[in-house]
């Protein structure tokens, strides 16, 4: 009897609650699955999310992985009493929620969409934006979501550079890299999608110096982390040249209901709801983890703990 | 000689100044083109644009073709001078434009973008929307745009379901047709796209009978032409249980000032900006046509002047 702990918060039971069993019965797993904390000592597996029941890892010595609920791992990758195999969570229909947030925003931005729902035209001003394939957009960070992203944009003609910090190779996007690549992809962008995990070396990443780079009214869309953009140097440029910034994620969440981005006529908020992990396939996702370490094969999506990502 | 009148309007002339030259020299073909009234006898083609120069085509004797700038031929097809050859605009940059327009505004409803553009919600209101593979969406009217946009939409998941009034098939898209086929596909339909030409037999499609199949909270885009729906049955089924109308098309345009889908709080109004002809394109495909009338070969794109597309 394999033995789990769901130590994702209370929160997040109810959509597991019949979700977990229901994929474990389709794969042919009989499990235990205990929310309240059971001796570490008989835990196979973890399943959690930030915010989550456990804060040292260290007495679940049978523990065979931890399963995150989500994409990000920021909040637990850097704790010390990690020592079992961590796994992100790459859910398909997390991915297509993205895509579609990244796309619609993308094509708001690009249509010129708020001047007509914020009825700001009374009259007939027929301003025709310009094709998509005339519009480039930078996606900097190239992953899984990064590079479904890409591909969607591309597929609706929008010329699209990818940008990661070490080289990469995502068939039919071209791609740059490194301080000189991220200089040359933000100089010709017009909307830049931010999709990078939280880690040392991409907090920050958009800086005065670098949101300089971009051309006269770019727009920035940020669904990645918070962390990736400096808040002050975000204001300052959109009291200047940078046209807009619809954000999704922010360093401190929920975002203060007096934080500047709330009434700034230049940003866009969205409650964290770009990517939802969705429990019926997050569940299946959990599980075939599960299946792949009891038979001993790697895991999917396990997150090499010195990148942090 | 080739003799081309201009006869699309002053206000047309700008755009193809340049761009019509261009698109002959890169045929090949020796052309004169006018813009003020010549010897009707010795004109080969004409292009043409509805509010154009000409009311009587009969002294065109020796045209060819009448090549006409826009998609929609409503306002020339039942002239009855006509005897020419009518050729409507397939302009690829115009099916390009209309995909973006069916395309955005079909994910800003899907995934409810109003509130956050409208700064509704000052607080943290996690509303994930579902997938687009849950979000039905009917595309009534197949032809070449409403095909397009079927198929973007299909690529991103969202369930599409074509509707002409006689039967089509279009790969990958089911296609649905005549009085049955559309209670079928409105009765299960969360958003709505109406790409129809207007004929007799399309006027007034969307009636109060017919908007009433649609389910509670559906959303309906409009980029075809206004009088495709009986707008008094739009504004009552709005003020009821219809979610939002977003109208790019009118019976009268400009929209005048005063017409209650100004000021509807479930009415976005788009100043017929969907889908424009783009010179550089569009000289291309007139051009097309005067090098197939000059080889003999079959005009692309011509009307049927009995169906009236």
């Amino acid at each position: 009897m394999i033995r789990i702990y769901f130590a994702a918060g209370a929160r997040n039971w109810p959509g597991y609650r019949d979700t977990l069993p229901a994929a474990l019965r389709e794969a042919g797993i009989e499990a235990e699955i205990s929310t309240e904390a059971p001796d570490p000592a008989a835990v196979d597996y973890i399943v959690f999310a930030p915010g989550g029941d456990i804060e040292d890892f260290s007495p679940f010595t049978r523990t065979k992985a931890v399963l995150n609920l989500w994409a990000g791992v920021e909040r637990i990758v850097g704790n010390p009493t990690l020592t079992q195999p961590l796994c992100r969570m790459v859910d398909p229909s997390l991915t297509e929620g993205m895509v579609e947030w990244v796309v619609g925003h993308t094509l708001r931005h690009h249509l010129g969409m708020d001047r007509h729902i914020l009825k700001r035209d009374a009259g007939w001003t027929q301003i025709v934006p310009p094709l998509a394939r005339e519009r480039p957009v930078a996606m900097l960070g190239m992953g899984e979501l990064g590079a479904a992203c890409a591909r969607a944009l591309a597929a609706l003609n929008f010329p699209v550079t990818g940008w990661s910090r070490s080289p990469k190779t995502v068939e039919g996007i071209p791609c740059a890299h490194g301080e000189a690549g991220l200089e040359a992809v933000l100089r010709q962008a017009q909307i830049v999608v931010t999709l990078l995990p939280k880690t040392p070396g991409t907090e920050n990443l958009l800086d005065a110096r670098r949101l300089a780079w971009l051309p006269q009214g770019a727009v920035i869309l940020n669904p990645g982390r918070g962390a990736l953009i400096d808040d002050a140097a975000l204001l300052a440029a959109l009291d200047g040249p940078l046209g807009h910034a619809t954000l999704d994620v922010f360093r401190v969440e929920p975002l203060p209901a007096d934080h500047p981005f709330r009434r700034h006529p230049k940003v866009t908020v969205t409650p964290h709801i770009a990517a939802d992990t969705r429990p019926a396939s997050a569940a299946r996702v959990v599980v075939e983890n599960i299946r792949r370490g009891e038979a001993g094969l790697p895991f999917l999506h396990r997150v090499d703990t010195r990148r942090g990502y």
